[in-house]
């Protein structure tokens, strides 16, 4: 079958067998089709879609392509942790040692940052000496021994979902639904564990906008992972706020250290608190309430900050940040913007917040730039706040001086005011 | 703007100013645009269309892609034909001495075959010793002098539509009316008659299947000849049975001759007979019916015979073909396919039919393949006749014996029968 008969059967609406995926995707990787004609199919999908077993077995297919991460040395307790992506989302650095200190084991291979969201990799790269790049051997050692590791991709890991990835980035073929379950979850198969939790963020600093199609992605991605004998689980949260008060490297760990500490954020704390809690109980088979509540206290009594410093000793870092988190970079300029009037903060655009950071220096517009670790945003009001005039509403921090003014007109265009407090959002919206 | 955005708005189905258009298409004939990026494009507009603003401006910014031909200096009653495709569709080599002898200026350049269509450039080849390859001063000089030329394209003439085209043909993307139309019109405007005369085929033998998408096309591209000055006007068509009897190179060139001896098939004829009285309504603004009577009488008394001669001549082939059509090729093989059984011939495929002559080596699978220009099918039954059992159907003319056992299959299975006799189908569907 010539590859253009294919594309045309997607363009008329008709399911793909495995065996015409398959002659896509080995094509996508060994390069004998043309990247001009997976674009032309990867549009075709956008408008007609993937069946439920197409998403499976491209899902299937794409993991397959690289290597897979073998984690059957380790037990059945292996979790994993995903999150869609959002602004001041740093809930893995959290996480990991959270439900590792508490029996799960967290084998986790974590991404950069790119365009308005931050990455695992790089808030962790804020740690002096922490060690991202680790060969297989190296991280499965770790795991092993302190049941805990969070890395770089090591290994050729899903070359076809790269491949693609890649080409749907400048093809404008990102945001569908069944080729966005398809590569994520091609990248959990690949990943090795037995548990997943998705994190699928809704609103206006999130891929999915509105919750239906958020609804739909998890339900797409929790049935391809059944269908792979994976125990996995969605929780959808809002994000039209982001998490906590920090977005930026070195200041989301230092959040991420409150939080471990008992401190921090209530909206964070409860949301790590809820995903914990699903870790756990999909993980040993816990009852939710009590993983939820042994979570709570693993948080409360040192347990889980500890278990952050072994995993930061163990991966070569400066584990004194813990308690000294002035250890972590600095960024030379902290601005104040303040309130103009009064009133109640009605709504933030988290996608231009997660910009402003990037202006800052806090993330990167394209794959390989580099970023300022010290840089970000920390919020003193959001969403909900009644703010006097005078009153600060954030800092930047930044080495970029010159950038402040610019950003300071993004961060004001970001946020919106009313004289009513703006109706109350939920922070989970549901489990799938 | 960036390609990726261009191409999202597309997808979201909104319409692209000209600028965005020549951001495009710029980009494609300079390779600032890569092939991934046109290809998804394409695919976008394959699912949401373009207004017939678009349409009009990409019909311009591709005509003006490269040269654009100036008739000007041939006067006022240039005119130009197009077909959209077909099986056994000779019509222009009747047409362009017919209406020239009868004073329009056909300054014409054709294409040549391509998968079960025939191309005019491959036809006129088939006369020994026929140039079609003309400098653009040549081209200009013999119409010039003898009113009539017809040949290949010379210059550089739509070079976005030449890279759009061949993207689209690997990508599952031909069948989209707005691309169909402004690459047709582009061609027009770049070619310069100043009247156009289009034959949209409609039936299993066309591009076009049905009615509906047919008159779409044909006034989607009347608009777009309208919207740059040009007389123009559709005849829709029928392509449910092949036009005339000969299929195949020279034997349409040697039925050619015929009707421009007032003989041949009586559908042919007519077609011919209506489309010339278009061109020359068009053309010479004279009155349909008169137009008519006049190409009806051009054929009866030789003068358009004379003209084709003429222009034979002209062109550096052997005009004696006129006389003695045994001149043109000969294939060594005639093969006699004969009925099975009596009934109605009910339904023809004429794409298949195509398909069995590319088989007997008149046409190409692929561009730049070879073919022999007198392979081919002459049919002695179409539909609507009865046949009786052991009557020829039809005539298989080939140096390739080899292929005939193929072939009759092939051709056998284009034909459907029936006891009743078909409902008779109109010749010409409307004008538009």
């Amino acid at each position: 079958m010539r590859i253009q008969d294919l594309i045309e059967k997607k363009k008329q609406g008709f399911a793909h067998t495995r065996e015409e995926l398959k002659l896509l995707l080995d094509g996508a990787v060994n390069g004998t089709v043309p990247d001009y004609q997976l674009s032309a199919w990867l549009m075709a999908v956008c408008f007609r879609g993937l069946t439920d077993t197409e998403i499976s077995e491209m899902t299937e297919l794409m993991a397959h392509s690289g290597d897979m991460t073998d984690l059957r040395l380790l037990g059945n307790h292996t979790v994993d942790k995903h999150s869609t992506g959002g602004v001041g989302d740093k809930t893995t650095l959290i996480l990991a040692p959270l439900v590792s200190s508490l029996g799960a084991c967290v084998a986790k291979m974590s991404g950069r940052g790119l365009g308005f969201t931050g990455g695992t990799i790089d808030k962790l790269e804020a740690i002096p000496g922490f060690r991202t790049e680790l060969s297989m051997k190296e991280f499965l050692g770790i795991v092993k021994t302190h049941g805990v590791c969070v890395a770089g991709q090591s290994g050729n890991l899903t070359p076809a979902d790269k491949k693609l990835y890649a080409l749907r980035d400048v093809t404008a073929t990102v945001d569908s639904i069944p080729l966005i379950a398809s590569s994520v979850m091609s990248k959990k198969l690949a990943a090795g564990a037995k548990s997943i939790v998705l994190d699928v963020k809704v609103g206006n600093g999130a891929f999915m906008k509105e919750l239906a199609g958020a609804e739909a992605l998890a339900e797409k991605m929790v049935s391809a992972g059944k269908a792979h004998g994976r125990n996995i689980r969605a929780v959808l949260t809002n994000m039209n706020v982001p998490l906590g008060c920090a977005v930026g490297n070195a200041l989301e760990v230092k959040e991420a250290i409150e939080i471990l500490s008992g401190k921090g954020p209530s909206d964070l704390k409860e949301l790590t608190l809820v995903l914990g809690a699903q870790m756990l109980a999909l993980s040993l088979g816990e009852d939710e309430k009590e993983a939820y509540a042994r979570c709570k206290h693993a948080l409360k009594d040192g347990s889980a900050l500890r278990k952050f410093s072994e995993m930061i000793e163990a991966q070569g870092g400066d584990a004194c940040c813990v308690r000294n988190p002035e250890r972590l970079p600095l960024a030379s300029t902290v601005y104040e913007i303040s309130a103009r009037k009064e009133g109640y903060l009605s709504r933030m655009d988290c996608a231009l917040i997660g910009k402003t950071a990037t202006l800052l220096g806090a993330g990167r517009e394209k794959k390989g730039d580099p970023i300022d670790l010290s840089a970000g945003i920390v919020l003193a009001k959001k969403t909900g706040d009644f703010v006097c005039c005078g009153e600060p509403l954030a800092y930047l921090h930044t080495n970029r001086a010159e950038k402040l003014g610019e950003a300071e007109t993004m961060y004001r265009e970001a946020l919106s005011f009313s004289d009513m407090p703006p109706e109350k959002e939920p922070l989970v919206y549901r489990l799938i």
